[in-house]
């Protein structure tokens, strides 16, 4: 699977489209990811109209792919549809809490990866657009989300203008636990962190924004505490709109 | 990609075993999954000893592959290794929080699918646990799972000893949405159901159990109101006492 080993996220595409018998058949073949109970929890909202991605760039923050890309797909929790098939067969669901917006989060995640997998393979480039859940109520709006039903990924979807380098990654003994999770000593942190710590745009990094090290990039620029305070209070209150939370 | 397209689950497996350096493998490809600002904010916890086994057997509802499989892993959001180097490096972080924890599960879960494609890919079958977020609070004991740690899917893993038909899938009308979601009538939600009441199968189980018809099934013995109601506060107090819940 040299398409997962070699992939690299792909942010600016050329002009060509993806047809739409194309992007049908990698979801239909995406929706054979593992799901709970075989009840497929997830809905695919395909954009393709430029005035639907200029309203979309907003929630993403004005990301320049999002109106560059020929196609946005954003992958939904979906306890929507099967709560009807219920209610019409008077039968009684149960699905207005959190775990089951967990249960329709994770299927429609695995569906969100298969996806990428298969976009990649027929050479495509992608971009996973972790905004989603910053602004899950614009987006709701936009993409008119009834209840029961949240945004979880959004893929940017084209063929590749651009053959950026891979990341780095951390070192696996760093993430792989046996048989109990062993929690990390400093010296554990020190050696995981030690590479991208030492890589020239790391340390550029640091470098132009005047601070003391990498870790402060994440803490004081891009993932702040009183940003995820605030976005997670939204969540949460979306959430509880959207009917997840009894 | 035929592996994903022609997938099933496996939950019948030989006694050949899984090696560590295939696994490990496999696993160091999966992490090239996209990852909100390269943190890859999950661990891996690998089990393959058989009182481990066990112990794990009970969260996951003594489903026999717990125990029969040669491996089981367990995938968790991780924030506890990022959070502990933000520490040592005097940078403050701030991700004991449900938005945080929704990232770190997405990270996770994106791993989790693309282990499931390259295991498949090199003739292994897997079982995805949904049970690992009804039980997490047994998962955290029996893993040692420390604070900002949370299992968000487990994985069975061994060479096939069954070929099980494929299952059935929705329709992929009802599932794909074009610029905004499309709400169902009665009469799609017929449509979408239609054939997956007419299997012969789903037929047999609603008349062994005595019930109206399939969604009953769903919401009268296989998920009902009243566990996921449980099951949910649960998951709310163990996402708190892991410290997700400011």
């Amino acid at each position: 699977m040299e398409c997962i080993k070699n992939r690299r996220t792909i942010r600016k595409y050329t002009t060509q489209d993806v047809p739409s018998d194309l992007l049908n058949s990698l979801l239909e073949e995406a929706f054979r990811a593992s799901t709970m109970g075989n009840m497929q929890l997830y809905s695919v909202i395909v954009t393709r109209d430029m005035a639907m991605k200029e309203k979309l760039a907003v929630p993403h923050f004005h990301q320049p792919m999002v109106t560059s890309a020929p196609v946005i797909v954003t992958f939904c929790a979906d306890f929507n549809r099967f709560t009807k098939w219920c209610e019409l067969r008077n039968a009684n669901p149960g699905y207005d809490n959190l775990l089951s917006f967990m249960n329709a989060a994770t299927d429609a995640l695995l569906v969100t990866q298969n996806f990428c997998t298969l976009a990649e393979a027929h050479g495509l480039g992608i971009c996973f657009l972790g905004t989603t859940i910053y602004n899950p109520d614009q987006i709701i709006r936009i993409l008119n989300l009834p209840k029961l039903v949240m945004p979880v990924a959004a893929i940017t979807v084209g063929y590749p203008d651009e053959n950026p380098e891979q990341p780095d990654r951390l070192p696996i003994s760093g993430i792989i636990h046996n048989e109990q999770y062993h929690d990390y000593t400093s010296a554990d942190i020190n050696s995981i962190y030690t590479y991208k710590e030492s890589l020239a745009e790391n340390k550029h990094f640091v470098e132009i924004n005047k601070i003391e090290n990498l870790a402060q990039i994440f803490t004081d620029i891009r993932y702040r505490k009183e940003d995820n305070e605030v976005m997670s209070d939204l969540l949460k209150r979306t959430l509880k709109e959207q009917g997840f939370d009894r």
